[in-house]
């Protein structure tokens, strides 16, 4: 599956631009959400350690997924469809060639 | 300064293991106090990565710092006294000699 060459045109541009960052909003939203619950359930050393696990993991996570090269973008909607931050719906705009690679990504 | 080969009766061990503790408990509890406050005010993603160097930072310092090996602990006990984790009071019992090297390597 060819992905890296496609062309974006400015409109699909806008729309890869606002559903980029409305995953990553969500996400990090939620993560805000996370991580405040679980702090304020932490009564042992342990659960500090275990706190820093999580927060080392979703750290190196999150800075390799936001990739917003154009060359990456597809990958990056598959993924984030399949992680539910995203819907196929807010990808609406972009040529049907791109969606139907998002769509077959997210599923693998 | 020798420190390393101090020989500790069994009373002396005894009153170094409780003020080791002491230490630890003190020290930990703080530091889930300050992590659940801290926690508790993360409101962007930047506060959350803030929060993991401070984790960081603090697992690194707590695993170098309390060695309990016995020709560690004058070390040991004249940091945590010069941090504020423990008084000399707590470290009576000691001989004069152990006492003497805590006291003047907690001043440095």
């Amino acid at each position: 599956m060819q992905v890296g060459n496609l062309n974006w045109t400015s409109q699909e541009k806008e729309i890869a631009q606002k559903a980029f960052e409305t995953a990553y909003q969500r996400e990090t939203t939620a993560l805000i959400e996370a991580i405040r619950s679980q702090a304020s359930q932490v009564t042992e050393l342990e659960d500090i350690w275990q706190l820093h696990d999580f927060l080392s993991a979703r750290r190196h996570d999150l800075d390799g997924k936001y990739d917003n090269r154009y060359g990456m973008l597809v990958f990056v909607f598959a993924n984030l469809v399949k992680e539910g931050w995203l819907t196929h719906h807010e990808l609406e705009g972009l040529d049907n060639d791109k969606l139907a690679k998002i769509k077959s990504l997210s599923r693998m």
